[in-house]
């Protein structure tokens, strides 16, 4: 084995992904369900999909799982935090078109059920819905021993906005700043990376952290019956920060216009999930991103980096590395922005602007770039 | 082995299931989102889940995957029906609040993407979308090596109505006419213990089926390379029955009053599913029902009775025994509602009526009852 790792040595083929979804894409058809009914389609700029007219509003809906995350948590049969995962993974799509996520569902497949375990995930997910301030509106547990061999976790989130008030990206302009809200860790994705790191370094997730993993703007969950030094599996379950507070407080400020910006001035939303910075790309056609001031990565990903002999290129394309999610504004109110949002949450940053010099991200500091999705 | 199956003995553990859903249930507290606000929790007479305010509308969300009828898809590397099947359990759950269903998303777990799997699974969940009249908005794909051994397919399906319109059971009465829609066959609930019968009598997917599996009620969907006798795979794996049509265009009917029937007069919409018969006893506390006229079960559940050793009371709570949905209307407009059904749809039968005699279900013809879900 190499000493050098990437997402792909780790057993995730997104190419093969890709392609697979490309052939179910492909085989679909046109909607039966036409404009101006319910249910019919809207495509947004900027590809935005999920959406779906409903009178004056728009329904969005998403969908997604924990990934390989919950291997983590079945080996430590820790489930605090799984749930709280689940449901940001889907909320933070939806807040990146400008919804306001309303309700959520989630599918549970388990060879076995276990009444502990889903005892703990229920509490999860009750403190996921608070946090996402959103209805927990039904779930399915399914006992499939011939299909999976642990637990799988996903669910749906549904959210809403007024028909004319999504953010798509699609007034962008160069100029526009970039402010950077901090991830709390590892967040969902990536975890076949940090799995085979962890391997490749005959560590365990029981072990003490062999860095010191504090920071500043973000706390890591402690396990329940912890009481001692900060583990790896700690570090690497701390849940993904859910980003309703602040983004729905922000938009609906910017819709109220009492704070003196306005919803066009939120020119575009990006999750920071798999593929990392690159996630900026799918918002422009033409524009491109500038990174000069970035939020400090959390110890973790530097430790993942050594110990992985991960180049820093692959880290900031598998990773948030520290930021999870980037709001692009009008420059004209972006410090008002900025001192709006840094006193609901700590850690928010200015962190770059956008720029019309082809379409790719520059992450000006570490000298790396990426101009594909 | 006894020569005597059922359902705990297939494997699947429903108390078991049952009890592991109410610690899930139990950890979770009140919605954050309160009356009158759009995602409030509404509670309707009957213990229906699933549905939020939205305005002057409720929307509903179901979530619900294939199951285990997966397996014999994945053995047999047949998908033409598995997207349906995903759309049915879903969609037809919404239909039982009266609920227009509008929009679907599918969630996919497989240890690697196979781009044919894929096209073959889009172009079933398109064939889906267009029985359903629902739109696409999304979906996932998730590669989880260490999770899944083989394919899983889920998914959530979005759907509305006006307040106030909601179908609860709340105003069932005694008299009530029911009226059975035909199942296409064994749907998507009790493939444990169909594998099982099948294992314990050494039979293969692939063989004939020793049986006259013709119906005047619906047809099987052979596979696509198929040129010869039908097998027990083809019946087997045939997809569940989608009932948007003829149901919400019942509803609609009712909803214009423009037949003579209003939505008042449909008392009652039942989805059997795992469960089978006694699925009616959650639409009341206490009234009771009787089925004196049963739509007669295709010839692949008497054949896997007998095959199996199954007991008549057992298959009757485990499989749909040819009638997949049952509606209960008020009995002075139930033949104006039967001939409107039939129009649409062949096979349909007015097969019972509400009793008022106990909360149970009543098989005359068989002498089997149920008094607990």
């Amino acid at each position: 084995m190499s000493d050098k790792m990437d997402y792909a040595s780790a057993g995730v083929d997104i190419d093969l992904e890709g392609s697979a979804v490309a052939s179910l894409i492909s085989s679909l058809g046109k909607s039966v369900r036409s404009t101006g009914t319910p249910g019919a389609p809207v495509d947004l700029p900027g590809g935005f999909g999920g959406l779906i007219e409903f009178g004056d509003h728009l329904l969005a809906l998403a969908t997604d799982g924990v990934g390989s995350k919950l291997q983590i948590a079945s080996m430590l049969n820790q489930w605090a935090g799984v749930g709280i995962d689940c449901m940001a993974m889907n909320v933070n799509d939806l807040l990146c078109v400008g919804a306001e996520p309303i309700a959520f569902v989630d599918y549970v497949a388990v060879p076995k059920p276990d009444p502990e375990v889903h005892a703990a995930l229920g509490a999860s997910l009750a403190e996921a819905c608070r946090l996402a301030r959103v209805t927990l509106a039904g779930g399915e547990t399914a006992s499939l021993p011939g299909i999976v061999t642990e637990l799988d976790l996903s669910g749906t989130a549904l959210g809403y906005l007024k028909k004319g008030e999504a953010i798509t990206g699609e007034n962008l302009q160069a100029g526009d700043v970039l402010i950077g809200l901090p991830s709390s860790g590892i967040h969902s994705n990536g975890y076949s990376l940090v799995r085979k790191i962890m391997q490749h370094a005959g560590l365990q997730y029981t072990d003490n952290a062999p860095f010191d993993s504090s920071s500043s703007i973000r706390e890591v969950m402690r396990f329940n019956d912890s009481n001692g030094e900060m583990t790896l599996g700690e570090i690497f379950l701390n849940p993904t920060r859910i980003y309703c507070d602040p983004v729905v407080d922000l938009i609906k400020s910017a819709q109220s216009g009492e704070n003196g910006f306005s919803v066009k001035d939120i020119r575009g939303i990006c999750h920071i999930t798999g593929g990392g910075l690159s996630n900026l790309l799918r918002l422009h056609e033409q524009l491109g991103w500038e990174i000069d001031n970035p939020i400090a990565p959390h110890p973790e990903f530097l430790w993942l980096a050594e110990i992985g002999g991960v180049e820093t290129w692959e880290m900031y394309r598998t990773f948030n590395m520290g930021c999870g999610m980037i709001i692009a504004v009008n420059s004209e109110h972006a410090d008002k922005i900025h001192s709006w949002l840094s006193e609901k949450m700590a850690g928010i940053k200015i962190i770059g602007s956008v720029v019309d010099n082809g379409r790719k991200v520059v992450h000006s500091q570490l000298g790396i770039e990426y101009s594909h999705y």
